[in-house]
């Protein structure tokens, strides 16, 4: 792809120490490719930036051609799924340590922004998950996920006891701290502490790992992206439902989580030569060896 | 061993549908070996038995030889986490199906129950776990827990952060959904959801679980059961420890969970001939195999 | 779909006992049904049918319509690998206990194989991989696999040390027994062994799997089915790939084995109403309960 | 523990280059202590040293009151096993990187030998496993291991199926690539790649760990260290045991490999203020977290 960008939007990690220099000097490196930037108006807030052009999300959504994020991949989940709607590409810039979806160094902007600003990048695709709470037959909650769907119990120490179906057929009935359905993107959150598999990025595939199962022969399952998951509590003390952690709603028995591949794309930019395994082995340490063989040669 | 019981006590499980005739037929039992029948007071009224001989957990742990408890392992966990300081030896009933403390079928017990009080059984030592929070250098929560100490995230989705100390020396820093001290006993319980090992009931060890933890590289943890392990909880926003999942307490930063093996044992009575791996493999199918060798060969 | 099917193929498991019978029975319901059976040359021979129409698996290749086999899974695997440039399509019917792709059971073929064989049944596609070994730029080994190509150890214990690249770009360098590719069919056999997930039959994805790695940090990794997988041999005292365990080649260091999604398509048919989860029940017991709530609740 | 050593034997890693200068060292070390070095015979071979003392194994077990061993942990391995019936205990100088069991680093050597040469060190005690081989009623092989016994499939692929007895009494049959024996020092060698947990090193517990079960509900379990285990051959096309992976025995049909607890103890040297889980972290990168939150926060 090479497509240069004219409309710039700046978003920075809320309530972060230290953000309002880099955020600066991010801004400056992209007014000097031309571009103009759009800061986003919390953020703007939150810094104490009020000379400069500031936007609601809503106004970036339909304006800007690229969205720069300075965070964690926490705050890029929480803007990648505002924005989604809106189709807005987005670049993540870490603030502190290397994330997934924040895979840039700042102090390497000053070499690696202009370039992709100048249309240099390569085109991540993401889906997201469009999930909603049924109860009696009505939708009470209805959210976006780009990494997961959590099914959790709560503080008392019962399990939760669902039912899974795949569009309409019951897959197991299980009791266990909860179950995730995962997007590949969220097939190295939270499903990665519950043993699931890692999902490259753009694999057409849903992960469906439980946690905690009250069972010996459980495994994880990778399903086509095309099918409705449906995850039917039958009995709990308490429990609720997590979209990418950041939002919940509480569950009753009988309640139905439903999740199917949604219609938004996330869609990620990386420098050119982006390599997903190198993250990977940088950031989770994926297969890192003992620093020496041990006693088996 | 070879000791007849004289003094018998009789617990139910608590609320549960139809258990007062199967309560009285193995009464009827009890008494046919010459045996007195001391039934629980909590037990007696919940069936509305008025007219048997009635006593305290208290009184029971003073005076009786041996307590056989009809119920599930939670039953028999509850009466067992009270008796166990008056180290009166116990004999589960599984009162619907196979337990892995209430071993007994009930429609055996005519046979059973009076060899087993005529001295002829099986004996099996669990020890305890002593546990504490403590909070600025005080003891804020005393438990004894015969499966499990665990520490657990509420339901807001954060996960918890802790150290892990052993005898005082730094085992691993973690952020997780939770973490399992667990027994021999323990090990077939939460622990084995969490991905634990099998510990053999006799083994003189604990064993250490994260659930969930935010790492690859974890891997439970068997310790000698003469260490002392530490939980100190370095961040979390709602986090609690549980007891044997009956009983907890809130935890704030700063909080210590300390556990070490207890004084108390808890002694269980099995007929002649059990087989713990048979247990195993009927209750939790451990090591089935697929109805007929797949493809590899 | 409902074609009806005219000339029929009929294999049998290789020196099975007691399969003649069935194979008869088989054969008269497909000629009830008013169609033509072409029995498997080797099959005729092995149980001793000299008056049957007799063909050589290439004859049936180019003239059946459909292919029924009598066996199991691993009897299924090499016919399937044998047809699959033909695009016959499959039906499994299992010679003892339930197979994942022999689905059908003995006594219900009166009932369920005129409906079959009449146009009523559901179509399941699955694609197989194109492996080749590579030594010095070289093709020295070239196979077919419907279910996995395996790099394993040899037996003098030593690990296999090696460098996995998806596309050319290389994901880990690490030691082990061995690495399994599997395709979705490939991962309820030997890739389930070593801890792999579930992958739903027409997921469109490669699984790679180490078998003990040397590791505390490995992962399961779901690829998309359009990349190249590589393993490239750096050190081992004696090694071989194994193509769905049917067929093997040795391995030296420097060797690169190399796999992709194949041209070929082999397609089962199966009852209407088949159900993919409840195979893996009952087949695997996947997720089977314990035999009732244990002591967490 | 307070007792100098005056007689001090010392090994390097066979064949191993760059290996005589620091061995000089090392001797050097000793002598300023007052003690006397016996260099091992063929290590004195390997690297030409002919005008220093030289005795063979067997006259080091009989007369060093230490033995150091610079090399990895296999080097230490084969040694240990050497010198397990004469009691003689080990320090280990890893030759190379961090090793379990040579967990002393050559550059601090000047400091810490002299130190625990004079009596500061701790002790640290491993128990061996006593292993036997027996066909028809007849040992056909015996062998001593400190980290595992070890029953493997052979290269062609199929499976081992054997039947798994803890004293006397069925644990449970399986298919699998093989089955690991391991002792706490053996726990976190090959059983760790095989997914077992790891034991402290003073547990008295024996651990058993399948290698790619054809099961979804096998768990390592974890004996006490008092138990003797069978592992009976019941099919397989070609099948091994192996001792430490360093000498092995082939296996067919009805044989049964025994191991208990040996009578043996190997004594290992750490400086004072040795941590087993700094190792863990250290050499295996237990625990580690990834390099920031991930997205869960």
């Amino acid at each position: 792809m090479t497509q240069a960008f004219r409309h710039v939007a700046l978003f920075g990690k809320p309530r972060a120490e230290g953000i309002r220099e880099p955020l600066l000097a991010i801004a400056r490196i992209i007014e000097s490719t031309g571009a103009r930037v759009l800061f986003d108006l919390a953020t703007a807030e939150s810094v104490g930036l009020d000379d400069v052009e500031r936007h609601t999300v809503h106004a970036i959504g339909k304006h800007a051609d690229v969205a720069i994020v300075l965070g964690g991949d926490g705050t890029m989940l929480g803007i990648a799924r505002e924005l989604a709607p809106f189709r807005v590409p987005l670049i993540g810039i870490n603030h502190g340590r290397l994330g997934f979806m924040t895979d840039l160094a700042l102090d390497q902007m000053a070499e690696t922004l202009p370039a992709m600003l100048g249309g240099r990048y390569e085109t991540d695709h993401r889906f997201v998950l469009d999930a909603e709470v049924r109860r009696g037959g009505n939708v009470v909650h209805h959210a976006v996920a780009l990494n997961d769907v959590v099914v959790s119990r709560g503080v008392a120490g019962g399990m939760v006891e669902y039912t899974a179906r795949v569009d309409g057929v019951n897959m197991y009935n299980q009791r266990a701290d909860g179950v995730i359905i995962a997007t590949p993107t969220g097939s190295t959150a939270y499903a990665l502490s519950a043993d699931g598999p890692i999902l490259y990025p753009s694999l057409g595939g849903l992960l469906l790992v439980p946690v905690a199962p009250q069972t010996l022969s459980n495994r994880p399952i990778v399903l086509p992206d095309g099918v409705v998951v449906e995850i039917e509590i039958t009995d709990v003390r308490d429990a609720s439902a997590h979209f990418d952690m950041q939002s919940y709603a509480h569950l009753v028995p009988g309640d139905i989580v439903r999740a199917r591949r949604g219609v938004d794309i996330v869609t990620l930019l990386h420098p050119v030569g982006y390599n997903f395994f190198a993250t990977l082995r940088q950031k989770l340490h994926w297969s890192i060896m003992p620093s020496e063989p041990h006693s088996r040669a």
